[in-house]
């Protein structure tokens, strides 16, 4: 009986009576890696915002992280053309987090239960150079770390929209799923799934509110807007990949 | 019969065929008023990604704008001093919208019967003068003039977080929650509520998942994240300032 108390043993707990014992002790601890603050050169704030509203309903302890570097580029979203002036991924990425988010560079990946990245063409353009050299990309070097690092511990990784490409390179051979692979007026991004398949993937065609779980390699995917859909719908897959993460974690 | 069947008529929806009539027809018609892109120069993103899933699954028939101007200043959401640099308050909230975000110039108040306005710094330094003059502050003229007529067409007026000043200063005698008054860990910026007696409004206080409903003057407010609380909780607040607000549409 002694042992399996201990289990749930947490002296910071029993030193403050008024604290929650159960969220505190069992709480998973979840790092969002963000990319920058909007679609088109950052990260897509409504997935964002999605994933820490699902996180902190489920009680999870979560810290935001962001790489301390420029951004690939500035793009007017109004436009979608290129704008003048240099931003800070770390800086941007601090509006989604209202100030409380971290340099990547200062991420110990032994803190963490489980990791989840949102899209965002910043994925492609700040967390690696996708966007512009497609099939031969390469990852940041600490996003790369860090994925493998939580890939080598069997801790789960979820991610939403064009976010799984990065899973692709890094995870040969793994399953995702980032819509349909059809393009059309409701996917009208389905050609980028193509990368999965020339890394060696397995890509899984998957409707708005549906996750795809790699159980064997503990990665949990959506389309988010990958999908030409209501945002509430986006907002519900990215409510089950979280879920889906947090049981793996 | 035919007269109750022409309530419900809708050019558009008859002539195709694949509209899902009920929710064209009905559905409820909103402006969303944005004012930049994070908490500190902006909108606050989740306040107002929370308004659009929201809206998004009720049905409402969406549309952002936001003035086609200059930021106030560049606020560096690290640290929270101002930055170098200029942005346009239109091409900044284009990024919560995803691009979809038009010039508050061109919004006809009679094509909409409701607008919401999340919360953010923006609503004290671009939507208004607030953050600089305090009492004495006076409203971007766009917004006054949409804000006043609305109320004198009997529409609803959505508001959370530091937006409720606005109503305070335009519709004198009005009714509004910006959370509670009085200063503590969990609502650090209780002292804000202040300006809503010297406009000679009443200010009610509330908690983060509760509204106040002014009925007379059709106007909903909540705290969202005047109110130091889980993310989650600001998400269910706003979304019931959604439902009542549609309600009175």
């Amino acid at each position: 009986q002694v042992e399996r108390f201990s289990v749930h043993w947490c002296q910071h707990c029993c030193l403050a009576a008024a604290a929650p014992l159960r969220l505190t002790c069992m709480a998973k601890r979840v790092a969002v890696i963000l990319s920058g603050c909007g679609v088109y050169d950052g990260t897509e704030v409504n997935e964002a915002s999605a994933i820490l509203v699902h996180l902190s309903r489920a009680g999870a302890k979560v810290q935001m992280f962001a790489p301390n570097a420029d951004q690939m580029h500035v793009v007017n979203h109004c436009d979608g053309k290129p704008a003048e002036g240099k931003r800070n991924i770390l800086q941007e990425s601090a509006r989604i987090g209202r100030g409380e988010v971290t340099d990547l560079a200062k991420l110990d990946d032994t803190q963490f239960d489980a990791v989840i990245l949102p899209g965002g063409f910043g994925v492609g353009k700040n967390l690696s150079d996708w966007a512009v050299k497609s099939k031969g990309f390469s990852v940041q070097p600490q996003v790369e770390k860090l994925i493998k690092a939580f890939h080598r511990a069997g801790k789960p990784l979820g991610m939403c929209c064009i976010a799984p490409i990065l899973a692709a390179k890094l995870l040969p051979g793994c399953e995702v799923t980032m819509g349909h692979d059809q393009q059309c007026d409701k996917w009208p991004y389905a050609q980028s799934t193509g990368i999965v398949k020339e890394m060696g993937g397995k890509h899984v065609n998957k409707e708005v509110e549906e996750v795809h779980v790699d159980a064997k390699n503990k990665i949990v995917t959506t389309c988010a807007f990958m999908c030409n859909a209501p945002i509430h719908k986006v907002f519900d897959g990215i409510g089950l990949m979280v879920q889906e993460t947090l049981k793996l974690a």
